[in-house]
This record gives C-alpha cells, structure tokens and sequence, in this order.
C-alpha cells in the first residue's frame, strides 16, 4: 500500500494548444484578436507606479471592478458575482446552486466543462441531446413538460461549440418553466450580436447570466469572468466563495478589468469587426460547399461534405493555420475556426480552396 | 418548495478587515510591511507596453513562474506547482490527495480554513490538541505510534496563529511515519528565520511543501503561491487542477512573480528586516508583562495576564492599530499582531504601555 492508492485519479484535460511559434495564425481558442482597450495599458502603467500596492492582499469584493460592471450594465453591486475567468465563476455556481442530489440537465454537445464540473462535485447529470440542426428542445428542459423533474439547468448561448443561438422565447421559457430550480445562461460568446438574457434577472430569481472578458473583451490573460442575477442568488455565491478562499482576484485583474470594461465605445467597436468578419467568413464557406450552423459567436463550427473533419485540421495545421478539432461522435467532421481579422480569414479561405482544390 | 432549497448553505468567512484609512497601522493579515521587489514595478512597465498580450490565454503551466520557482529552490520545473496563492494551492492538494476516506489530521489550533476545504470535499479529519505550550507532538500523526490510520497530514510550520516552529526532527519524523499518506507542510511564514522541509522531498515522495508569495515576498496583491514535491506529487496535482480549470494564473501574475522570485537579494532584505523588527518588538512585549509562543513567523501570539485578549484588542482599534483577535476557546486571550516596520511596532508597543498603564 502507498499514499498513492488515495489520489484522486482524472482524465488530464487537454487544452487548445498555445504555439509560441507567432507566425502560426491561431483560430484554436476564441481569443479577439484585437488588442484589448487602451485603458488596459494605462492601467498597468499605473500599476507599475503604484506597485508598493501589491503587498497587501486585494479588495476580497473585488468592488472596484465589480462596480464597473455593474454600472455598464445597468445593475447595482449586489447583483454582480465577479471570478477569477468564466470557468471558475461556473464551477462554484455548480458548487453552490447543483448540490440537491436531482439531476442537472444540459445540452449532449456543450461546454466540455460542464461534465467536469459534475463529477467534481458529485451531482448527477443528464446530457440531452440537440435536435439534428443543433437546437436546444426548450421541452425537454421543462419539468412540466417532460414529466422528469431536475437539480439545475445550464446551457451556453449562443452554445458552444457550434455557434447557435436559442431564441429569447427558449431561453424565457425553460427559465419560466424552472422556478425550483437555478437555470444558468453561459453568455461567454454573447457579445457577438447575440440577446441577453440578463434583463430576465429581474423577473426571474433563479436566472444567473454568465459572461466572461476573455473574449468580446481581449482580455483571455486577466482571467475575469462574472455572473448577473438577483442578489439573492449573488448573495449565494458570495457566501459560498467567502467560505473558502477569500482572495482570488489580483490586484492587476481589478485595475485592468475596470479598464476594459469602462470603455464601451471600444467594446462596441471590436466586437463590430468580429461580426462582419464572421459574416464575409460565413460567405466564403458557403461557396466552398461548407455547411456550418448560423453562428452568433466568434467562432464558426464548420463541415465540409467531401473532406473528413480530421484532414481538414490537418491540412489547415500544416497551412500554419491552427482550428480546433474534437474527436467525438456527432461533431468530428466538424472544426471550429475562431474568427481573426479580416486579413486572417482570407488567408484561411485561401488555404481552404487549395486543400479542396488539392483533392 | 424553491430552488432555494438546494443552495449550498455555508457559514461565511470573515476575512481579515482592509480598512480604506490610510492612517491606521493595519497588522490584522501578516502582509509585509515593504514594497515588493523592484523588478516587480519594472514587470508591471514591461506589461504596458506588452498590453496587447492581454488578448491571449496565459500559458496554463504558468512554466515563467514555475521555471523562475525551481531555478531559485535548485529544483526542476517538475518539482514545482503554482496557484493563485497558498489557499488554491493548497485547497487543491486536498481534492488530489485526501480523498481516500480516512482521517485527514491536523493539529485544533492551526488554519481556519483546514477544516472548512476538508468539508468543501467531503474528507473526514481529526483535530489533534496541541501541547499546553502550543507544540505539535510528532507520536500523534504517526500510526504506528499512534495505533490509528490517517488519510493525510497537514500542518503549517511554523504554525499559524501562534507563530511556533516545529522542530526539523518532528517534521522528518511525521513524513518519515506516514509512507501511505500525503503530508503537507504549509509554510506560509517559513522565511522568517524558519527551516524548510524542502531538503526532504527528495528523501519523501509523499512530502508536499508549499509556500507563498503573500508575506515575505510582499506580493499578497498578485495571489501567488506554490507547492514543491516529487515529481509525482506534482504531476497529480496537475492532472487534476487540468481537469477543471486550466487558465487560472493570469499574465500579470506571471510576470510580476517571476521579477519577484528573481531578486534573492531583496528578498533576504526585507525578511531579515522583518526578523529584526519582530525580535525588538518581543523584547518590548516581555518587559511589558506579555506572555507568547516564541514566534518564528512575521507575526507574535500575544496575551497579557491582566488584560482581556477581547479589551486589548478593542483598545487597540480605538488607538488606530488593528491586530487580529479570535473569539474562540483556548486562544480568546490572544492577539496575532504582524510585524511591520520598527517605526510601526514601536508605536503598537507605545499603545501596550498605555493600555496597560491606564488600568
């Protein structure tokens, strides 16, 4: 016997690759690929002169960036829950909202982290599937209509990885047909012309909005996330976080979060760019003969009917063009391609029409 | 019925207060007393200009830091982990290591938050009394002496709150006795004059030490901390914080603990400052009739035979100092007062006297 029969034995999770080769173009992760606002750099330049700051811990509220939030999206402190990126905002959601013992539900083709997160702490979990156009059946979500009662809902949306976004009209009516439950709207790729559910947070009190700045706000490297809802249910989250690690938000992700987030015209700007890019990008797959749902994320999860999903990568991969690929039943003849510039886009265009020209 | 009856309920923690009042003389948490090194301001001009880096995900080996790490304790990058500060690092190590359903021990008078991870995942414990001189007894955490199996071992060298060094004999002993268990040495306060147990991870594979740039790098901002181990130890680690999370240590992080951990010059500096200070300041409080362990960390135990721990602390606060004070048996006398400059500490001793000499 040795200490090691006790350890906690997992799948290592394997993350998009990051290439340190900079000629590579990298469409693996969903980064923006503009440079976060301004203020960031100005932040960090005040950083640097007010450095004696970071020997005391941090604001454990993290106010200064929580409030910032809450200002831009019209909400008071008390219904903002800032973490440490998306990820680990949704992890102590699960902690805190899933724990009943009943069934979580969440869409067969998600998040990956969903599952994960499960399994960590212990609850339950049915994956339903999507329709066959990749569409969530609000239906099957909805105690009274399935007959199947549940511990928590969560999907993403616009979902991920295929880029689709549900309608308000679901996203209300699983939310509305849920009142024991916590139903949890991943937004991560929200930003990129998609609805917000958030003004539902005050219709409905157990509605949480998740977003994340490491994507329509170019800030992947400051790890911020953050969730909306009623205070009840920040208040929730807050305790449950209080109880075990105080300080997770550093001092530089507190002044650079408020950066970026006070700049909306920039915001608005950059995701603008995303957007018509993806649109020109959705034009040119679809004279190559590619099929891919309606993406409202800054990414498009594409097929192409004479070309195997894992050749495509490969192709791409040896064009100096990094995607991401997921060898699953249901979606491994698919790739997602981040969207990039517009310049970027071309080229994977370009290197699209020799693979298929190649063949 | 509610969603509200399945929330995850908790006790809330009541971190350390951070008065806003720049004249209050704040020796409430154990953050240090100096800046941090001056690489770190240098780190935070460099990232302005890079501010663009922002955009990506960090790296998720955080290799910068970790390399940065070994390079300065002589060890391989694969003896080292990082996290966003001792709290992740070690919260971790728990859900990695104590999961196999025995007994977690630790001693009754240690962290707070032991017990509070042990039931965030589920790991049963036993509190082991400290001697009536506040001393770890080695027999205890030992099942062949003490005829009762452990699930794991962790205790703070020196121990927090009362700031006692166990000897280097009673560390090698306990790891030594435990082959089939994780022990972990948390040594939050260990470069106030303290001896690590880091020789012996290469003696142990079931030895975990982990450290903190909180305190004596003065970087309790960044939330840096670090566990170093065999490599095994270390790879267990990874796999599971992989599994859940793999962007958690962000660019600016990265950056200014590198810097950090890179000037051993002011690092031995600012710790011998702390160390004199703190020598000075127990010979004020002997000659003032106070009683306390004898510290090997940035902070004193104190309590005086007249004066209530609860009314020194309160007069204290009136006097514009705060200390730390538990209401809690066995240590309710007690203040933990951190070290700060001599400057600081001679006014706190100033403060004592008159506190005493107005009874």
């Amino acid at each position: 016997m040795s200490w090691e029969e006790y350890v906690r034995r997992v799948v290592p999770y394997t993350a998009g690759e990051q290439p340190s080769d900079p000629d590579i173009i990298k469409l693996n992760t969903n980064e923006c690929p503009y440079p976060p606002a301004p203020g960031v750099r100005a932040a960090m330049e005040s950083l640097a002169k007010e450095a004696d700051r970071f020997r005391l811990y941090p604001d454990p509220d993290a106010s200064v960036l929580a409030d910032a939030i809450a200002a831009q999206y019209g909400l008071s402190e008390d219904e903002v829950f800032v973490g440490v990126g998306s990820d680990d905002v949704l992890a102590l959601s699960f902690l805190t909202f899933f724990g009943g013992g009943k069934e979580l539900l969440f869409p067969d083709i998600t998040y990956s982290f969903y599952p994960v997160w499960a399994d960590l702490f212990g609850i339950p979990y049915r994956q339903i599937p999507l329709t066959d156009s990749f569409e969530i059946d609000p239906a099957a979500y909805i105690p009274a209509l399935s007959k199947k009662e549940n511990g928590g809902v969560i999907f993403p949306n616009p979902n991920a990885p295929t880029g689709l976004e549900a309608s308000q009209d679901t996203v209300e009516r699983i939310v509305r047909g849920n009142p024991d439950s916590v139903v949890i709207v991943d937004e991560a790729y929200i930003d990129f012309g998609g609805t917000t559910a958030l003004p539902l947070i005050r219709k409905y009190d157990n509605l949480l909005v998740v977003q994340t700045f490491s994507k329509s706000r170019a800030m992947a490297g400051a790890r911020i996330g953050f969730a909306m809802g009623d205070p009840k249910l920040i208040g929730y989250l807050k305790d449950v976080k209080f109880s075990f690690n105080s300080y997770t938000m550093n001092l530089p992700s507190l002044m650079a979060g408020k950066a970026a987030v006070e700049d909306r015209q920039y915001f608005d700007d950059i995701r603008q760019k995303v957007i018509d890019t993806r649109e020109r990008f959705k034009r040119d797959l679809k004279q190559l003969g590619f099929v891919f749902p309606d993406s409202g994320a800054n990414f498009v999860f594409a097929a192409h009917p004479d070309v195997p999903g894992p050749e495509l990568f490969a192709q791409l991969r040896a064009r100096g063009i990094l995607v991401r690929h997921w060898d699953k039943p249901g979606i491994s003849e698919y790739l997602r391609i981040t969207i990039g510039t517009d310049d970027q886009m071309k080229k994977v265009t370009e290197a699209l029409r020799d693979i298929l020209g190649s063949r």
